[in-house]
């Protein structure tokens, strides 16, 4: 069975004429795939939206009912897309992440897909109808609301997929993946074909262009993945397996991710406290770390850690609760180059500092991957290094 | 167990203001009663803007579609009322109508509800939660979203109150009901005590302070009814049986209903046309049926039913499609006398017809129920006959 899923962002059915823009979209795939599942996220700014009226009532929303929130906005989406491919004559249906089968597990807010029961999702395709699936989006064993997180409706796109068989496009208002961020540089070239593991390490490292889970989930069920333009053009970037890419570049892409705020935490007086147990509550409290350095300085044993300017308040809070002591240094960017070849190939690493003498930009951390290198420098110098990379490597 | 049912409608939680201040009442409430279920409508005009949205994109939105869109109003308020609650410490949860074990039966957009499974509301309840339910709504044996038909929040509240055996308060923007709409009559008093029956008369003849299927299953299953502020206020309207009014007056209250649609139904050259299909066939798509009333004049025989405004088109296109001429006349208000003790009371239809001639008011149709009496008039004589009548009852 040819099975094609397609997803759309938020900005793709933010208004009445981009969800008919879209239908011709689906339609016209039509052709070339006998079954077809759309997963949608919310309308334009809707989930922000909702978050606010949220906040507007309680510092600390339950999350229990933020998920049942949140879960009205691809409900809105999703009918009103099935209404419309209904009304221009197709079978359609639109189905809720439970009603698709999505199992989850895990908090609210950020639970995990345990399960896709595709018994209805295959019933309504052996239909004939075009399925629209809300994303984001499932139900956890107590029958209640649960999302995925932002971004999840790349990952519902994957998961659904993984278990039908299927090519999955993402389709948005970018027609792929760059080199670089073609806002930072406008010679960067759009990539044809780059690695699972490649396109997984960008979305780590701060390219927004699709989701990292799903990218995992694509590579780990051999799932074809696409990402291209709203629009329908077919020629955007494939994702698929580092040895089928033919022809391979060092550095595949730079990336580079704004807003990193770096967190030094310490104990006036003291050398000894649990680094683990604040990392832990960090992580209950969903704080993102990232960098983890260990540093001696005179005695004083601290830790830099780096995670997103949003968590600044929740950080100090926590860090707070727990009797330690913090500073923050924040209009930090996080650049990274990032290729698999740089497995086989020495001296990259060499040339990226080089780069960095030359171009006199200080950094405060480093770190590596085995396919990529991040240096944390100052946000005001971050397009130039970017740019200087670009042209090292020939991107 | 003490039990409470509270329904507040769209406008009491039209922002996140009056959302905090329905919270007041609900909590002001729990020193009377040990269990209380909050059951809401959609915010403010939400509801209209999700059809006027559905309506953009066809001109017949797929009726399974709607209902999952029009579902997430109910769960906005929801969610949104029990963040707050929890905000401020109390403990609650919010539940869809499937959540709450609402199922239905019938047609999309006018479901029934067939049972209410309480296992999980008394779970909550015995857990010391708020428990707050989407009106309007449930789910039927597919596991889709079903909805009840506009006003089908009242009929949650009273389903939930029935099965709980609790007390119901249908809490909105008018502190109870009148003897006559005080938009049309100043003077128009306040009812203290009203029966079940008469309240259904009068929903059912254009009263708009509630829904007719909720008074009737509250008296089928003895529900406690309340009607009033939602500012907790409890001088309201109690809806009680009828014997256990102690005073009560011949006529209770006058209801008028604008926007009525009077459709002469008949077949050139023919007298003999299926009237019962076409009633039929207009029942099949919504188009509510009022008065009916067949006529014979000079040995052509036609129908006259009266039906709203809105389903004007509708109306034309069904007898259109079953070869049937209409004509049509607007503008036209139905006047209402209601009182149960009309029953044993004669001379309550001469005195009406007597100020009808006085006032010179002509109507088109009269028709009669155990305790009421109609007359379809102009739109622009319904006030002056409201006050007559009103006058003349004492109301």
């Amino acid at each position: 069975m040819n099975r094609l899923v397609i997803k759309f962002g938020g900005s793709s059915v933010a208004t009445i004429d981009k969800i008919k823009a879209v239908a011709k979209v689906i339609i016209d795939r039509k052709k070339d795939y006998e079954q077809i599942v759309v997963v949608v996220s919310a309308m334009g700014k809707t989930t922000n939206g909702l978050i606010q009226m949220a906040n507007d009532l309680s510092a600390y929303p339950a999350e229990r009912e933020m998920d049942m929130l949140l879960a009205t906005g691809e409900m809105v989406s999703a009918s009103l897309l099935s209404i419309y491919l209904q009304s221009i004559g197709e079978k359609s249906v639109a189905l809720t992440g439970f009603q698709a089968g999505f199992e989850t597990i895990g908090s609210h807010q950020v639970s995990k897909i345990s399960n896709v029961i595709t018994d209805r999702l295959i019933k309504e395709l052996n239909d004939g109808k075009i399925v629209v699936v809300t994303g984001f989006q499932g139900m956890n064993e107590n029958g209640d609301f649960t999302t995925l997180g932002r971004g999840g409706s790349d990952t519902s796109a994957v998961a659904i997929a993984a278990v039908l068989k299927a090519r999955c496009e993402i389709l948005t208002d970018v027609n792929g993946i760059y080199t670089v961020d073609p806002r930072i540089r406008k010679t960067a070239k759009k990539i044809d074909y780059i690695s699972y593991q490649e396109t997984m390490e960008m979305a780590n490292l701060g390219a927004k262009v699709i989701e990292p889970r799903s990218v995992e989930m694509a590579l780990r069920y051999d799932v074809p993945l696409f990402i291209g333009l709203n629009t329908g053009d077919l020629n955007g970037t494939n994702i698929i397996k580092e040895e089928d890419i033919v022809e391979q570049n060092i550095i595949t892409n730079i990336s580079n991710k704004n807003d990193v705020l770096l967190v030094k935490i310490f104990k006036k007086g003291s050398n000894e406290f649990g680094i683990s147990e604040a990392l832990k509550q960090l992580a209950q409290n969903d704080i993102n770390i990232d960098m983890i350095n260990r540093i001696v300085e005179e005695n004083e044993v601290s830790y830099k850690i780096t995670t997103n300017l949003v968590s600044k308040n929740k950080t100090k809070q926590v860090l707070d609760e727990m009797g330690l002591d913090c500073e923050f240094k924040e209009n930090l960017s996080k650049v990274s180059i990032i290729g698999s070849a740089m497995r086989n190939q020495v001296g990259v690493a060499a040339r990226a500092f080089d780069i960095l003498s030359k171009e006199s930009v200080p950094f405060y951390e480093v770190s590596t991957s085995e396919i990529s290198i991040s240096y944390l420098v100052d946000e005001s110098k971050s397009n130039k290094l970017v740019n200087a990379f670009a042209d090292e490597f020939n991107l």
